[in-house]
């Protein structure tokens, strides 16, 4: 099959001189690249004419699909629009349909359009729009010699809602692209490669038209399928028979799939099985409570939590005992342990979470070096405990301990 | 003055495809443009010989600096190093500089040289070695006919080392950049454009030589001087006194400068004061105390922090009057003061600070819409509160009652 090369550019001086980092070109990419279009270019330009054609011509040249955000406003800088009315031989009109949306945008704000605003509804007469149901610049959609130009906003949100409601199905049907089938397998508990070993065979049994790629980051590793095929129902198909198979092997380090957040999943299990919780973060300082009540509806599962910070706060505000933190300080089992089982008490919840530890650089010592840290979730009955030795970095001894106590707590619940 | 003009490459098909976010790219722009380097074009393509050699014949007609990331790892797929051989015509040697920081680097693991990373230490002939103190992959520095090509590894924290180091000076020495003077003067607590109305006569009275850029981001606005001259030492009080001026319009509103952050500046005046803090935040859930607590040290002036997510735990942990939540309601003035009184005597802390309000997108009422948030901060004689109307966006929300509350403590401690 032939490959359906895109090109994407970027136009503006403050993306160029580093003023504020180009998110749009990598989230572009990826939703082109799941649709089975071939990036071969992304190219960052400033806001001159010369440059613009320029980039245009170079681009013609190469891709079949010439992607453009930026450069769109009202004012005199924004010099995506002529260039592009130069490039294409033509001259701009009233869009009545652009003038529409945008009247409708300053009625709700209740201000008048003015001339500035106005002239955004003008377009190059031999362009298609593409609606902005975001904002007052519409995209612009230009055919020519079989290959596609789209001139979008840089405003990302503007742009994300272009791209999925009208570009991307409008360039699956012009270049009948392949279908292509993405499902992201979220694991958490399991190192890469040790993963990669329980699943070799699974891996090396793949259809040759299932691709699989590991995604490692932070305390996590997300398995990417990819799959090819003639029709999307088959291919959808043949993935999830893959997953049950891979199900078998790892269903224990299996938090989620696609969009699932580990501390959502959590959240849901919580909700489903009608309990709630509570924690008690030392070393952590509020980031797992911050990380729970991210996701909106946390209020029912999360009753809420205490940053002891200062061991006399624990003793007194937490009710741990001052002789454990003594005989075997503030970092250890013992300490941990009575935290999330005082949490729960005095919560009055079903679970209780804790950690306690040394997120570094200061409070050290040889017995405990930095990254040395102690979780545990206790529901009454029982408390499960771990040591983790982790990090020289105090951010990513934060971000992993709250990693490991969600997931200890998932594994908990799913232990019932 | 003539232009010193740079261009960045950047090779990588995993940034190609969307895989990762390219942020070496914006952070050497923002460096480059630091030392008067302009920047004309960023262009990032995959790992293949034909747009390797393509993009280096392009870059070396248009700029003076090619800076080129990316691609030279030990692996079949990096191509880089042997597209620089062909495109200097030139041929690999072994760098025994390269060497001694590759055997020491493996040294330090226990590990022997393998054979193939051995051929990381091989350079192109007719290049300068770039030393890599912080990986295994050397950077080369080619000059041709008054060019430059810079070639670096990929990894940011090693790319960053060299690029500060010594590629960075190189330049500056060979090209004799211009004297450029950056400073940021952080603000917050007022909007760009009050800000920009208060301070409009100095901003028209700048000298010609100094630009002045407004940066804002969420609820805090930054404002960059830049100043162009002969002598380093002359541009650097040319600001000084300007940002003297400055300060007697818009004194209470500035924070800090350049990498300050909010969160540090109060725990550096809570130091100095001998003060310190402890929190109870209900819609924030944590996030106030984990912006406090990512800074190390901060356990010198944090006792500890609340997050009472129910209203029972607000009376039976915090202490707060039920009869006040029930009269007022748990977002109210009354509410959110007793919440910062009784974290301050509960804790026995100097200052006692409180959030209470509607993140959203559930919770809302008529008359307390999502985005309706009191703050308050006491020292046990007085308690200052505010009431935000903020966002329809939970993060949103959460945020900027951060920034605010922090920026109501700032003001409490300028007071004394």
């Amino acid at each position: 099959m032939k490959n359906i090369l895109a090109e994407i550019i970027t136009i503006g001086d403050e993306i160029l001189y580093g003023q504020i980092v180009d998110s749009n070109s990598q989230w572009m990419s990826a939703e082109l690249d799941k649709v089975g279009i071939k990036i071969v270019r992304k190219t960052t330009i400033g806001d001159t004419e010369e440059e613009i054609l320029n980039i245009l011509t170079e681009a013609e040249s190469r891709a079949d699909i010439i992607l453009i955000t930026g450069g769109l406003g009202p004012t005199n800088d924004d010099l995506t629009k002529p260039c592009l009315v130069k490039y294409f031989d033509t001259k701009l009109v009233m869009n009545e349909a652009a003038l529409t949306n945008l009247t409708s945008i300053f009625d709700k704000l209740g201000k008048p359009v003015s001339e500035v605003n106005r002239k955004q509804a003008e377009l190059p007469e031999t362009c298609e729009m593409v609606p902005n149901n975001m904002g007052t610049a519409a995209g612009m959609w230009f055919d020519k010699n079989g290959k596609t130009f789209v001139s979008m906003p840089g405003v990302p949100h503007e742009m994300k809602l272009m791209m999925t409601d009208f570009i991307i199905p409008k360039l699956q049907k012009k270049y009948s692209t392949p279908i292509i089938h993405h499902k992201l397998v979220k694991t958490v508990g399991i190192g890469e490669s040790d993963l990669a070993e329980i699943i070799v065979d699974w891996e090396n049994n793949l259809p040759e038209n299932i691709k699989l790629a590991y995604l490692p980051s932070l305390a996590q590793v997300k398995l990417r399928l990819t799959a090819f095929g003639d029709a999307s129902k088959q291919v959808e198909n043949e993935v999830k028979q893959q997953i049950a198979s891979l199900k078998k092997l790892v269903s224990k380090y299996i938090y989620g799939y696609d969009k699932d957040q580990l501390q959502e999943v959590v959240g849901q299990m919580l909700l489903k099985s009608n309990q709630n919780i509570a924690v008690a973060e030392s070393c952590t300082g509020g980031y797992i409570s911050h990380l729970i009540t991210s996701t909106p509806g946390s209020s029912g599962y999360f009753r809420g939590a205490i940053t002891p910070y200062q061991n006399d706060i624990k003793v007194n505000m937490l009710h741990v005992n001052s002789e454990t933190i003594f005989e075997h300080g503030a970092v250890s089992e013992e300490t941990v342990t009575e935290m999330a089982e005082n949490v729960r008490k005095l919560y009055h919840t079903d679970l209780g979470l804790a950690t306690s530890g040394i997120a570094g650089p200061g409070g050290a010592t040889p017995e405990k070096p930095v990254g040395t840290i102690w979780i545990a979730v206790s529901d009454g009955k029982k408390t499960t405990t771990k040591k983790l030795q982790l990090w020289k970095d105090r951010e990513l001894n934060i971000k992993s301990t709250a990693i490991a106590l969600l997931n200890m707590t998932r594994l908990r619940l799913l232990e019932k």
